[in-house]
């Protein structure tokens, strides 16, 4: 068993905490042990292995709580359209054409950025999941992933009855995975009939998974769920049976107080989206209110096709100046609590219990702000830096179970090379594809 | 006369024109005389040094339109609390013994920050402006620059003639100064009575220069300004005169259609300051009506103590994304317009009319982004990388009139180390004050 002592100016162990001043962390293996002061822990492991991160700040590595990592490879093909133009015009006549290897590069992109803003886990559901889950691998990161479900074919899997099918192999393979876990994964009430729901809901029950669907993202959705069924998607998804702890229901944006309630009630957790929530125009989703019902809430990106970034920095900023700004008050969504959702809560709504925390027990799953960037000085207030001040670029070093994914700016499992030579072909690709119908870059 | 092409992968001339693949800028001194293609402009100007940024997105330098730079030492004392007690309690304590040389430290902190964020141009409002002079002069930064006047004694300047005396002598000095130009700078209406303005109005006047003030932030504005004189702000300062092509209004959260149609009709300009505003809780500005009036708005950071920040890359995605969000209209300000805010717009609103864009004629100010990040990858869309994509740490180079800043990451002008030195030392003597009125970090 690998024993380290890991150190560095600043330590954040969770929101809960003060930070450490002078910090020491002690790994076993892949599960922090002990943290403390430099002071204390030093002379009680006198044999461990010390790694001195310098003038860095130590904080429990970020959860990005809902994204669609290989649409990276569309980031940037149509801006600030109404959503209908965006998904017929751009967004669907790509996906109808999405390829394998698309995802698998598409993932490794935007693996690398997310590392690179000190994320250690990530949810995403998309199509060909399993190349999600290969990237995934290889870069070394944690996820909860499921391959998106739809009524009708899709290119990953074929007919639906494939889907479920796949989802529920990958359920059985990743049973005991010590880094990957499988969501079953509906992608909405508008796209899965309520006989599609069912029977994700018969996987969720067999093998205690999560269920991962998009959920009162915008009005639109809404009226279209009235509309088929004469009730809110909420409402639906609660009769069918859906509305459990096993949920994680992704925007959330539309949801109203008897809703919110019943969340609580039931230990469903969200994933708010502040920025994909804006940049659609789906609207601003209720979080005061979700935090004061005691629901559980993590922070996503979305794809970075409507975002167009990977950076829970920016989002826990967001997140916490957008209610003060609209209800004209500083207090409300404090820089803790977003700091919280970005970490104990997101790793909780994404099932992982034993990470989100720099505390003994908890998984060795680390990032590091570099302190001696200009932009993060004074250092009065380490966690108002991680909320308020720090960007993607930052990170220096970053570790999963007990190993660094990235030492001093370096990416250590995969070569950054190659990525951006393939993702120049598949732009390529891309563009071909769009020109054929007739579309251009918007 | 130095004669130089750069030449980079992409060049963003301005939010006007589409960008230029394999571009090439022609810079005779200070000047652009020539931008195109590489095929087109290497052969026409065969005798010319070439400097190849590669892989590389230029751009116009980005305006931060209004900040407080030398609070930068304050960064982080104080997070989520209701404006009164931030102000009374940390703000307020600690600017009563702020220092001289805090000032200069402060700035030069700030200013590599927004160096490194792709900034050339900045307009500030401080205490010991001439400090703030001095520490640009030295980083080579563009700047509107003013020493905030108010009617109590300042530890700047002391009683009030003081300050005009001073603001008087430093619209002289730099009258014909290339990149330093004077503002005259009153702090707010609620702090300066109609007489101080009055004597501010005669030096615009006199020496047609700029007046940069704070207007119609917040509701306590507008209810303070209405209980004293009966009027709001925005009718006060007109009254007095103030509202002409001269002014540059700072926040303007609380402005009416009747005040925004007569910015409009007068030619003042706004900085619009959207994360201070929501941070503060002082609201969210009516942008989008701001910019279908014409009025010429830039953008700006507001101080670093209440953003935390000096990041106009962010600021322009939050322009963007809020009114899509509040609106439920993804169309809503579009990633031109806060491009054009954060460029040529801001340039005007600071009264430099010869920056902000890349075309002949204009001074050579850029920024270059570096496209090897993988973040900045499919390269689809310049203009929407820059927008929605950039962040702070991924500007690898900046020009002011001809001459780099940053090359290659690294800023030529000043050195960091000695920056990040003094910082630390101020930092421990905040806390000092801090500790003697019985305050604590928060």
């Amino acid at each position: 068993m690998k024993s380290k002592i890991i150190t560095a100016e600043w330590i954040l162990s969770s929101a809960e905490y003060p930070p450490i001043k002078q910090g020491a962390i002690v790994i076993e293996g892949d599960k922090i042990i002990d943290i403390s002061s430099q002071e204390e822990i030093l002379p009680k492991y006198p044999n461990y292995t010390i790694i001195n991160l310098g003038n860095k700040l130590i904080f429990p590595g970020l959860v990005n709580a809902h994204t669609h990592v290989p649409m990276s490879v569309l980031r940037g093909i149509a801006e600030d359209l109404p959503l209908m133009t965006w998904l017929t015009k751009y967004i669907f006549p790509v996906e109808a054409h999405f390829k394998r290897e698309w995802v698998y590069w598409g993932t490794k992109l935007s693996l690398i950025e997310m590392v690179k803003s000190g994320i250690t886990l990530f949810c995403d559901m998309y199509l060909f999941e399993p190349e999600v889950i290969r990237a995934t691998e290889e870069v070394g990161l944690k996820a909860l992933l499921g391959e998106g479900l739809f009524d009708f074919p899709s290119p990953g899997y074929g007919p639906l009855e494939k889907g479920l099918q796949l989802t529920e192999e990958l359920l059985q393979v990743f049973e005991r995975h010590p880094k990957i876990r499988i969501a079953v994964s509906p992608h909405t009430l508008y796209t899965c009939s309520p006989e599609t729901v069912k029977k994700c809901l018969k996987l969720v029950e067999k093998y205690s998974a999560p269920l991962h669907i998009h959920l009162a993202e915008n009005s639109e959705e809404i009226k279209e769920i009235q509309k088929r069924y004469g009730k809110r998607p909420v409402e639906l998804l609660n009769e069918l049976g859906g509305l459990s702890s096993h949920l994680l229901a992704a925007h959330c944006v539309k949801l109203n107080v008897r809703e919110i309630e019943l969340f609580a009630k039931r230990g469903a957790k969200i994933a708010h989206c502040p920025e994909s929530n804006l940049k659609l125009g789906s609207g601003i989703a209720p979080l005061p209110e979700f935090l004061k019902a005691g629901i559980i809430v993590g922070l996503g990106t979305d794809g970075p096709a409507s975002n167009n970034d990977l950076d829970i920095f920016s989002e826990m900023k967001t997140a916490a100046l957008l209610h003060k700004g609209l209800r004209e008050d500083p207090t409300v969504v404090t820089a803790k609590e977003v700091f919280a959702m970005a970490t104990e809560w997101g790793a909780k709504a994404l099932f992982f219990n034993d990470t989100g925390k720099l505390l003994p027990g908890y998984q060795a799953d680390l990032s590091a702000l570099d302190l001696s960037q200009l932009s993060l000085q004074p250092d009065y207030n380490p966690l108002a830096l991680v909320v308020y001040s720090a960007k993607a670029g930052l990170v220096s070093d970053v570790m999963v179970d007990g190993e660094f994914i990235m030492r001093n700016y370096q990416i250590t499992t995969v070569r950054e090379d190659y990525v951006r030579e393939r993702i120049h072909e598949i732009k390529e690709e891309i563009l071909l594809i769009l020109r054929k119908n007739f579309t251009s870059i918007s």
